[in-house]
């Protein structure tokens, strides 16, 4: 993909990139999850109180796309959560730097969580935090911090946000 | 309208189309829903799990826009359910496919319901898996079909969605 | 910023500007809030059967960038409330009219509360019907018509929407 030459491009590259991220989650693609960083990759979720104060205390830290991976498959071999399923509304990005071939973008989201028995309840809501890398022939994630509103994280949570 | 003739252009043109569309229910004015529709349109509501399985067993199924017509004159006749409003949030869409004049598209979306008392609830959230025919002078749905992440539906589902 | 040239650009525009509105609504910037907007804006929130019957009694009512800036000092100076944040999650927007450097648009929104003990409630939801003016370097908002869906409307309203 080329390296967008304006906002407005890097805007629709951005939009397109966390549409197709949010489609694999909530389509339970997982495996295909890690695909959307790159190697040496930071991906972290924390809250909105402790990076405020540059806190590294996060609820997920993982430092390369290795770790996503181990991360996908001990998911799959635990399995002993009951069975849900996500929907992530991500809202218009803000395209905060471009420099060469990496933007750094901010977008709202909001994710539904859909209980076994068909309960829908609001789950999550914050901010993702993204430096994306398009370098390569597909973008990809360099950094990405998902940055919780609520300090009261639910104890199931496993699954990618 | 103009046949989007790269990516960029689509993801524009049924961003706004989708708009479009759920300020049309939002608003109440669903006697301008069908005008979405193409003449041999489909609709079709079903749920995720259906949908993976390719059941044809669907909530709701619509194969011509008549029947849409029919079904909003029915919504304005009976009109006995409580009175209700929505709101639909939808994400940005992600272009799957276009070929000539036409054009697959899938966006996530939430409906929350406004109940006559004020009260807002989750009522529903899932994908739109939509073609749309750029032929005319204003892209239209020749096929939608609304993909419930949720088994569970209310009985009073009678508005679009 | 230059003026739009077609309903592409506008849309784009505009997407941006909510964006940015929303996060600095959000992230608890407010003293950046009033800059959003023209120096003799209108700034109304209301609700949909009042808009509907164009009553003009809205839940709140300013009719400059000043009393907006009033608005804020006040927040921040009475703050008795309990602490809370928000999340705003922002359709992609319509074009509704272009005319020289002024841009109608419409956006379907929905509020997400984030309370101090962490609870998440779905807060409000309606539609921005927006008047904005790119004449100036940056867009700024002649006009921002806050539409709540609901009219049953939290006695703590008292932040921006």
């Amino acid at each position: 993909m080329p390296v967008p030459v304006d906002d407005a491009a890097a805007g629709h590259a951005v939009a397109n990139l966390l549409a197709d991220y949010a489609a694999c989650i909530d389509s339970d693609a997982l495996e295909g999850w890690p695909d959307f960083f790159t190697d040496d990759c930071v991906y972290r979720i924390t809250s909105a109180f402790n990076y405020a104060r540059n806190l590294p205390i996060g609820i997920i830290h993982a430092d390369s796309r290795r770790m996503l991976e181990d991360r996908v498959a001990a998911l799959r071999k635990a399995n002993i959560y009951e069975k849900q399923g996500y929907r992530h509304i991500i809202s218009v990005p803000r395209i905060v730097l471009r420099k060469g071939a990496v933007v750094d973008a901010e977008a709202g989201f909001l994710v539904v969580r859909i209980m076994h028995d068909g309960v829908l309840d609001l789950f999550a809501t914050g901010r993702y935090v993204d430096r994306i890398d398009f370098e390569a022939e597909k973008p990809r994630f360099a950094e990405k911090i998902v940055v919780l509103d609520s300090e009261k994280i639910d104890t199931l949570l496993a699954i990618p946000l």
